[in-house]
């Protein structure tokens, strides 16, 4: 039976990129919508989305952040304002000249990302260095015309969350922005068991209109490294194109000081290929729709159909989530199913069990096979989504670990990069350097690290000096 | 004080139009977008939102639905497909034919509703009357392009729930149709304490593509009535158009059965019109993002800030959400502010209190003052809360009862409208008496009510027969 859900699932080590596919589709996270480049997040996978939501959200507001919305629909003339960012988006976005029957007067763009709106906002609601820091975050939608898309990594249209500070000074502000680095980093160890390397990312590689970008780089399973949250520091760029100024306490004008930091769908993506396996997905209890799954075998023998509800019942009183299976379908269909949706933890119900006082259980992350009592299977399983979900970080922290290695030229970095690793070099931070990175390996600089130089000379070009830094370069998504 | 706050509304007697957008903009729930008739909503509007979904989202998973994600833009010839729908919403989408910097082949639309594109997906997925009911609901914004808008009334762009499902039988849909107006019946009198009629909308008010539509009508303080929400059946008018059809128990194919509903940002238009007064807001506690401030009086006397703060802590651990309100303004501001912004209790802590063992309170929507002991203070505030929940409805429902009249003539339903009222009147179903309503009154059928006529002819054309019914008649949002 095994074999039949396996066969339906390309070779995970020898086809990687059909494995994902293969995956998104047939477990119903995604389908693709009509327009290009669309997809549509089904129920799975939207379940997903808000178990990351509401774990995000809270840390959020935890910090001091409120949430609002602002309009889809942003003027082009805003757009045009801050010269890098329109440099930067405008290739990408959607236009709405159409609307109500008409030709609009000035042409509309669907929003790539809200800076420009909210800008606009901020410099009509900031008065005083009363109304400082206002931290505002929205969960919203937005579109970038791709020309490459994939479900969750790259698509038109995508959820996430941006958020959009105003300070005073530059320390706040930069400290805003590194703090948030940090709550994403910390949020994809605790809640998506993903360990990411954090830091600032190279010139080339920044935001659209930011002074500085940070990035938090996850490794996926095939070695490549996927950007999984940035955080951007403004300076006072926006807040000049877009005249945000404060009385300050000493009774002058002075312009605000921003950043902007967001998430998206793309991180179920980055769950999906940190974890899964030939069978599937491996899903984190913290975001895992249905935690576990409780299966009858021999559901017609007495007893059976009962006790596996009275068991589904006491495990959602403990706050966990629970799908009973009494689909008409034979119980090593529903194992394999339930394996492929990546259920953390599966519960069987059979006679012996009954009359043993036990369940047979099987964890997803190590398809370990265990009994547990009865009577204190709710608590057992309680804990288990704990250890479960620290074994996974543990795990993935081992993979990571294991793939990272240090590349004193650029002959090694070639060899580190085909062996589906991440490399760590020294770098002089000269744009020539990353261009030979991409241009000979197909590799990117993806984080400069906030540690000490492991060579007193660049990776790349072997020179000395002053501005040497340490960074992983790898092949990214 | 409280003078200077008041001067700053308008009269909600004499100009309650200019109420509204007074109170909407200065407690800060919303601002006006860049684009003609786009809406922020400001964090203190957004919260309202969210304590909406989170109330309404729990019920609508308890019943059965799930959530998912469809894409926002949709191929023009996707909307096309179904001639009445697209008849009704042409008008007024939106249109994108520039994306990428290339002119798209085949035009897109920005969703004004996702029947078109939701029904292409289940076109796909159903294939077996196992796969039945299906039942979905998406949280998303929507773009109808509106000539005239209000603040959460009317925007060119809003934020919604729309929820789609399909059944094998027409039976099953007609009672999901009716299950999911009484379920926004029973959420809008539960949590937004506004007692509402329901029942079917007229074959003119119809939604464009529906074989029978049904609203939630609220009277608003003005004696205008807000359509809060609707459902639809489709009967299968859409499974016809998009070919959804499954394969039933008996072998043979068939086509699928459907219905929508959805309520929208516009409850929060609702919540303000039907229970606020001159000084602004007043909201009930489910919704409330502030359920009870607490302001220090004599904020520099010994103790008064540390009691303050004790009995914030005190309160937010018996879960509420609680603000204490330390800034440098007087009291008597600081009273005026809360009030304006509709907080439902307000906690006064200062040295005579303290010396009594007391906190000093006011209940925004009786403007009542009071005194709780201190020791007992946050289970006292719990149990107000709901107190207020309930006092606020039963306020409400005793207004609409005093405002809705019989109209057994012409000359009486113009009377009942001119002074504010609904009319309930009977009606032959003619369209002619309806357009009669409309040209001689400005008033609408608002819905048609499931109560025996009152008399044995029509209101307006005193025509008799079997097909009389009772419905509300009223000038409306």
């Amino acid at each position: 039976m095994a074999q039949q859900f396996v066969t339906q699932i390309a070779d995970i080590n020898t086809d990687f990129a059909q494995w994902y596919t293969d995956v998104v589709i047939k477990t119903q996270l995604v389908d693709y919508g009509p327009v290009k480049g669309t997809m549509v997040i089904r129920p799975y996978g939207y379940a997903i989305w808000e178990n990351i939501q509401r774990e995000l959200d809270a840390r959020l507001k935890a910090t001091g952040h409120q949430n609002a919305y602002f309009p889809m629909l942003i003027p082009m003339s805003l757009l045009n304002k801050e010269a890098e960012h329109v440099e930067g988006f405008a290739p990408e976005v959607a236009v709405v000249d159409i609307a109500g029957g008409e030709r609009l007067a000035e042409p509309v763009v669907v929003r790539p990302t809200s800076e420009t709106i909210i800008c606009s906002m901020y410099s009509k609601w900031i008065n005083s260095y009363r109304d400082l820091p206002l931290k505002l975050n929205q969960w919203a939608n937005v579109v970038r015309w791709e020309k490459t898309t994939r479900p969750f990594l790259r698509t038109s249209e995508f959820l996430w969350q941006e958020g959009h500070t105003v300070h005073a000074t530059r320390e706040e502000s930069v400290e805003e922005t590194l703090s948030m680095l940090r709550l994403y980093r910390d949020f994809a160890k605790d809640v998506l068991a993903m360990p990411t390397f954090i830091g600032q990312k190279s010139e080339k590689e920044k935001f659209a209109g930011a002074e500085e970008t940070y990035g938090m780089e996850a490794m996926m399973l095939d070695g490549k490294s996927l950007q999984a949250g940035t955080t951007h520091h403004f300076g006072q760029k926006f807040s000049r194109a877009y005249d945000i100024q404060f009385l300050d306490k000493d009774s002058t004008h002075k312009y605000v000081w921003q950043s902007s930091w967001g998430v998206s769908t793309r991180l179920i993506g980055g769950l999906i290929m940190a974890h899964g396996d030939q069978r599937g997905l491996v899903l984190p209890p913290k975001v895992a729709p249905v935690q576990v799954v409780v299966i009858p075998v021999a559901a017609h023998k007495q007893g059976v159909s009962d006790v596996a509800e009275q068991v589904a019942r006491s495990l959602r009183e403990c706050g966990l989530r629970v799908e009973l299976d009494t689909r008409d379908q034979s119980p090593g269909w529903k194992f394999n199913e339930w394996e492929m949706k990546g259920v953390p933890l599966r519960v069987e119900i059979g006679p012996r069990d009954i009359e043993n006082g036990v369940a047979t259980c099987s964890r997803r992350d190590t398809l370990q096979k265990f009994t547990l009592p009865l009577d204190d299977l709710a608590r057992s399983a309680t804990q288990l989504m704990d250890a479960i979900q620290q074994d996974m970080y543990a795990k993935s922290l081992a993979f990571r670990d294991a793939h990272v290695k240090y590349a004193h030229n650029m002959d090694e970095l070639g060899q580190i990069l085909d062996d589906k690793c991440f490399a760590k070099v020294v770098w002089d931070r000269d744009p020539a350097c990353e261009a030979a990175f991409k241009e000979r390996f197909q590799a990117t600089v993806r984080v400069m690290l906030d540690e000490a130089p492991f060579q007193d000379s660049c990776t790349c070009c072997g020179h000395k000096g002053d501005n040497l830094t340490v960074a992983i370069v790898a092949r990214a998504y």
